[in-house]
């Protein structure tokens, strides 16, 4: 019998606990995520992808504030690339780990993953996705016109850069992803949403763009093309929520797409948070597919539908 | 027919020509050696190993001189995590985009990889690579004691950090490299030497050390794994020579193992440069295969036993 195929989104924040961000610490939250998924894969296919917000956010803080001419400041989809390797590499060696401790063997692997975008996605003359560091008043004027930075003000603390955040329209590696799949291998790719790059106008290559890819919204795209059954965005809460932190908040088990988008148009998800991972299930559910929120804890429940928010 | 299988390893400073080191100047060094490679897999199975010495020292220099408590440096082994991610994703957008102008189409994969060595490699006694940025005496003294990094002054310019560079002895990824080339794609993989683990002395897991495994050296273990028949380390001149810089200077074309094995007895060959690369293609043609030393623009000569420095 065929195993089911499961995409498992892992939060930007789910390798920080308790605030501790050294290399040391996340590998430490990667071997408790490696036990699970190594537990995971007797019963499902899996491929992992993750958040990388606040590691690309410490990326670009050492790169832009200690560039100089003979060691430049690495731009953001390259940056990326560099949190793809990083937290790659700490999943893949947490994962092989537990199944060597399990006494099993399976390949594991990652894969350096570029995300294509359009070119035209309304996002590129919005940009809303704040990243790095925070500068000066003045320093923000001078890096937006001596790099063409789009700088805003946030809350009070100074004023960061902000970047398009566009919709994912395919993975560039995807039947590389299959290939891996196919052969038995656990495959963690799309990291931190995938590199962003556009196809160019008359040659059609790519390129890439410094923007953020919404790591739901790729990673739903990754479920989609690599046929999986069950989709799960794991965050920090068991369930989705309605009415969110008032006296009558309620916590959703199962429910359907046309419920999901009933919650969604009364403005119950919170932007930046919920919203993105409902609007990722709900869209993958529409293709008479699972899809899940739920936390670590609760994962093996809910894929048996028995725990988190259930859209199908 | 079945094509033949080569490992090409490229040079760590073969992506910065004329001292450009910043992204897009190294990306563009990527898009001819990307159509260089899109060309030759015409003719063969291709597999791209890659140096990543002044890559990982820049972000090393970024990690440490801008690390703070809530954005703390990243260790050396996955700063070489960090760096395959960045020169992985350059090389294979830039092969993929030859394709593309080619109107052909070929996976390409980048691969993170984790070579092993050995923990009772001689080399931890030693430690003799240089890397990351200098230091003043009183800063090397204080991170010699905070952090138990061995510091050595280095020719008047201050002091490093030096750390060991073990043997490789096996490939974490080797199937998963594999399958991918079984799948008909070229496949990047073991940059920067890879990112050196051990296995630890009881669970016999795997963990990460702030070492530096000599990228030919890995290359050469690679071009074993996957059974390739040619083994090429690209390099900045056209040959190896014998008397180099002396007015008897003598480029070396088709040469035995035998004589590859005089050549380095009388010291023919610079430490850290032409040595480790002619170790590496001596130790692979004594398999009965093909070692290459050449440069790139000679690159598919070579493989035709044309052109280089041909062992075997």
């Amino acid at each position: 019998m065929n195993k089911l195929r499961v995409v498992i989104a892992l939060g930007g924040n789910a390798l920080q606990q308790k605030g501790e961000v050294t290399a040391e610490a996340q590998k430490a939250v990667a071997e408790t995520i490696g036990k699970k998924i190594a537990k995971l894969s007797q019963k499902y296919d899996i491929i992992v992808t993750h958040g990388n917000g606040p590691q690309v956010g410490n990326i670009l803080i050492h790169e832009e504030s200690a560039a100089t001419p003979s060691a430049p400041a690495m731009p953001l989809e390259t940056a990326v690339a560099m949190s793809q390797g990083q937290i790659g590499y700490w999943l893949s060696q947490a994962i092989d780990n537990a199944f060597t401790k399990e006494k099993r063997r399976k390949q594991v692997a990652s894969l350096v993953t570029q995300v294509i975008v359009d070119r035209h996605d309304p996002a590129f003359k919005n940009p809303s996705k704040p990243i790095g560091q925070f500068y000066t008043a003045k320093e923000a004027l001078k890096l937006s016109k001596t790099k063409g930075w789009e700088m805003r003000e946030d809350a009070g603390r100074g004023y960061r850069r902000v970047v398009p955040s566009p919709q994912p329209i395919d993975i560039v590696e995807k039947k590389q992803i299959m290939t891996l799949v196919d052969a038995g291998a656990i495959v963690i790719a799309v990291g931190g949403g995938g590199i962003p790059v556009v196809r160019t106008k008359v040659l059609k290559i790519l390129k890439g763009v410094d923007a953020v890819i919404d790591k739901d919204f790729a990673a739903e795209k990754l479920a989609e093309l690599v046929k999986a059954d069950i989709f799960v965005s794991v965050t920090a809460v068991p369930n989705a929520y309605i009415n969110y932190g008032k006296p009558d908040q309620l916590a959703l088990g199962m429910l359907s797409v046309r419920e999901v988008e009933n919650y969604i148009a009364g403005g119950q998800f919170g932007a930046g948070s919920m919203l993105p991972k409902m609007q990722a299930v709900a869209k993958f559910a529409k293709k008479k597919k699972i899809g899940i929120v739920t936390s670590p804890d609760r994962l093996e429940l809910a894929l048996e539908r028995r725990a988190g928010t259930i859209v199908q």
